[in-house]
């Protein structure tokens, strides 16, 4: 590559041009390998089992140091085990505890954790970062051991069902800035995502729901199976069975697991910007940046693929009874299928975020049946103005139903 | 990849592991491929020469959007004929003017690069960011452009010898934070940089000598032929010769880019530690961040320089003629090889920090010969005390004869 003289552009004219080769142009090429595992593991801060030990280097029986980034909630509520663990495999933690709700989620943050990596003095590449939390911690800490000498590597363990299953198993860091949602942050996959279903026994009934909507969104765009399973087995998820993880439970969580890697792996950087995964992202960066009181992300990504079902089925890509049985699955899991935030106006304001996120096109996937989607470049705002209509009138149905089967 | 079930990881329980695989355990793996191109190209800003804009995305009939982000000094000497071109060649320019000293190397002023890119609502593909300055500037865009949506397509316009040859045409990124040299960064290619020596007619002497430095370093660690070249034409190189580019120049400039391209091509993310180009960049990080009055960046990696010649002497790895040879020439191109802030403790505690930064191992890189390198790990304090000895001794030596010849 180097010292290799490529033909003259055209319309480089001669005098403007360097006096002689070599030196002229040279092109470099690479090829970055990124490699990393999720790992289901029951009893991760069971002392019997080395893995977390192991993920931050250590448990071979000298000490060894880790940086461990924990969002409060949990620390308030697994402190104690996580600290017999270390202290059983002589791993040296140093604690930085970090809020974990969305308004946190500001570059300050980040820069905290870059801080504790310096005050610890922590090596380059043998010493890691161990980040423990919700998809928020998780997003801060990557996004910092991103910055921090240009990449420090860090291990990934989530303890939403949220984290489990999305923001927890992806290359994708990032930060709010400004009224945008993660508008700055990278690309940087962890060593490895540890996946303890355990921690789930201590998340509220709308956590759980919260995770379920990325879950249905799963489903709905390339898993008709998870689909069925789902609607099989909603009435039954709650906090104590998703850790409990029965085989119904297992499967939920596995495939929604299997299903975003798929689509995850072959366009890691998001060279191709239609993803399927964006399913319900396309217009709920705007709404859970303004909602208030504040929206978890799954709700608003659940009123997000509310209209686009509705969507869906006014392009006839869905049936009326599949988009039925879309809408009150959600309904079901505890999901909001509508939000007062979300008129016309905004529903036209998301989608030019969104097209510029999306270099210049809509592309907004849309389900082609449930378990495939298709891609819509040419959503009008009077279609927008339908579809929002589409959701209220069944929601009213739905309501008048559940009232006259309540009496 | 996902879905397969790997055996159970030894250690682990029967009780403690998930009731039943499928997807205990998934691998992700992909390859990033990265690919950019650097030209010398003389012209840049001649309205007949179409590159620039080329690089922009436009110049091909219809206007075309580009945010521009241009050093201070470089816009008060160089706009209007930037305006012309991009008048004439239809790219609408979005301008930034950013600081381009060390001082501003902060944080803050990337932030302020991506609040433009915001402003002007930048698409996140077909549109660039264009970096025009030295390698201050060019490292706050690059970071910033790879943190903005985790990555908009930038172009580098290095005006400066050093960013000519060294900080513009890699894929670092980075700004200072705390008393740390680019404690916070990224790996991030740029699309394109383009070289243009005409820029180098405005830089003052002492940049001059600051990018000469690089020049140097590339000569010791690999190529003696340059350092023979340096040897002859150190006497003639001054920003006129620079812009002229005439033969030997062209001779000079190439050979350290292509140098500098072939030690960073197949170590693009810094895989391996043990880095020639490293070669200077020990001790000089606290210096450059210490002096005061502030010493530019290659006058600092002169100053480690000639340590690491002393110890390299001291370890028999360059011969007292050598050593000499490579002072003189730093000497010569008006370079400082020592400075009162280098004391014995201030190498030591730079050496730590850089232990740090290598992962746990000195990996200092000495010249063996002058044109190649070995790596040190055993650098003891006693050690270098003695080579700032060496080069207090030498320095005196040198300008004892200088008086002597001029009397």
């Amino acid at each position: 590559m180097p010292g290799t003289a490529t033909p003259r552009p055209a319309g480089l004219n001669s005098t403007a041009d360097l006096p002689k080769p070599p030196g002229l142009h040279w092109n470099v090429r690479a090829k970055q390998p990124v490699a990393y595992s999720v790992s289901m593991v029951r009893g991760l801060l069971d002392p019997e089992n080395p893995t977390l030990a192991h993920a931050c280097g250590g448990g071979w029986g000298r000490p060894f140091r880790s940086l461990v980034v924990i969002d409060a909630a949990v620390d308030a509520l697994y402190r104690d085990r996580f600290e017999a663990y270390f202290a059983h495999w002589r791993i040296e933690a140093t604690w930085q505890v970090v809020q974990g709700d969305e308004e946190a989620k500001y570059l300050e943050q980040a820069v905290l954790v870059t801080e504790a990596m310096s005050r610890m003095g922590i090596l380059r590449r043998a010493e890691k970062v161990v980040a423990v939390g919700g998809g928020v911690v998780l997003d801060i800490v990557g996004f910092a051991a991103s910055m921090y000498r240009r990449g420090v590597p860090y291990v990934r363990v989530p303890t939403t069902l949220i984290g489990q299953i999305d923001a927890g198993i992806g290359v994708k860091t990032g930060i709010n800035y400004g009224h945008h949602k993660n508008r700055l942050g990278s690309y940087f996959a962890p060593e490895l995502a540890l996946i303890d279903p355990e921690f789930l026994r201590t998340i509220d009934p709308r956590h759980v729901a919260n995770g379920m909507a990325e879950i249905v969104k799963m489903a709905l765009v390339k898993d008709a199976a998870l689909f069925d399973l789902l609607e099989a087995t909603a009435g039954t998820i709650t906090a104590d069975t998703l850790a409990g993880c029965g085989s119904a439970v297992s499967e939920v969580l596995s495939r929604a697991i299997s299903g975003m890697l798929d689509e995850l792996e072959p366009n890691l950087w998001e060279q191709v910007l239609e993803r399927s995964v964006d399913y319900g992202h396309t217009f709920s960066p705007s709404l859970e940046l303004r909602a208030d009181p504040p929206l978890l992300h799954g709700e608003a990504v659940a009123v997000d693929m509310a209209i686009c079902l509705a969507l869906a089925h006014l392009r006839g890509h869905l049936s009326q009874e599949d988009t039925g049985r879309a809408l009150k699955l959600m309904q079901d899991l505890g999901l909001p299928v509508a939000h007062p935030t979300f008129t016309r106006e905004l529903l036209e304001e998301a989608l030019g975020d969104a097209v510029k996120h999306r270099d210049g096109l809509q592309r907004v996937p849309l389900t082609r049946g449930i378990g495939s989607v298709v891609f819509a470049n040419d959503l009008t705002p009077e279609e927008l103005g339908r579809a929002l209509d589409f959701v209220t009138g069944w929601k009213a149905t739905r309501n008048g139903e559940l009232a006259g089967a309540a009496i």
